[in-house]
């Protein structure tokens, strides 16, 4: 099964969150699973792709409007899990939010 | 050294490819490091950040405004890769156009 989202037709938006892991693997990869299954019950959420290598993570995660990004944002477990990742897991990271303009996409016959 | 781009304050322009390859490996690691270095080198460039796992790849860039990334769409040694990319590389890939308008970014003191 392909993993690229199956976004709609632009506009949408983007959550791009770039990251870079501490040593602490207590409780991540449950937190980061568990996160992924909240988002996808959310209003609004239109799809997630996500990809890590040489301690480099993005996950970029596609969503409706800004009022369904502010609500992931501020959903109480997605906060504490924020608030984790900050204290544990991440030594840096950049989230950036954009608006989708434009599209293509290519799948081999 | 962080692998996260430093961009600027937003406004600026992303470009996110998400892909998934073939089993062909003839010459793409090559061309992937030449377009990183070519790309690089594109007036309006700020930035790029990228990683793979389970065949799932995404590459994120990021430019100054839309002509800079259609000058680079159209650079002609680029316009070549992407021609291999569809005819060998790549299964299935999504590009999609943004425009960032907000970034956060944390490290670790």
């Amino acid at each position: 099964m392909s993993q690229i989202a199956k976004t709609p037709s632009p506009p949408y938006y983007v959550v791009i969150f770039t990251s870079e892991r501490t040593d602490t693997e207590e409780e991540y990869q449950e937190t980061a699973a568990r996160m992924l299954e909240l988002a996808a019950r959310q209003p609004g959420f239109l799809g997630v792709e996500s990809a890590r290598s040489d301690g480099m993570g993005i996950t970029v995660s596609y969503w409706k409007d800004e009022t369904c990004i502010r609500n992931w944002k501020n959903n109480m477990e997605h906060r504490e899990a924020q608030r984790l990742g900050v204290e544990k897991w991440y030594r840096a990271y950049f989230l950036r939010v954009a608006k989708v303009e434009r599209a293509y996409n290519f799948e081999a016959k």
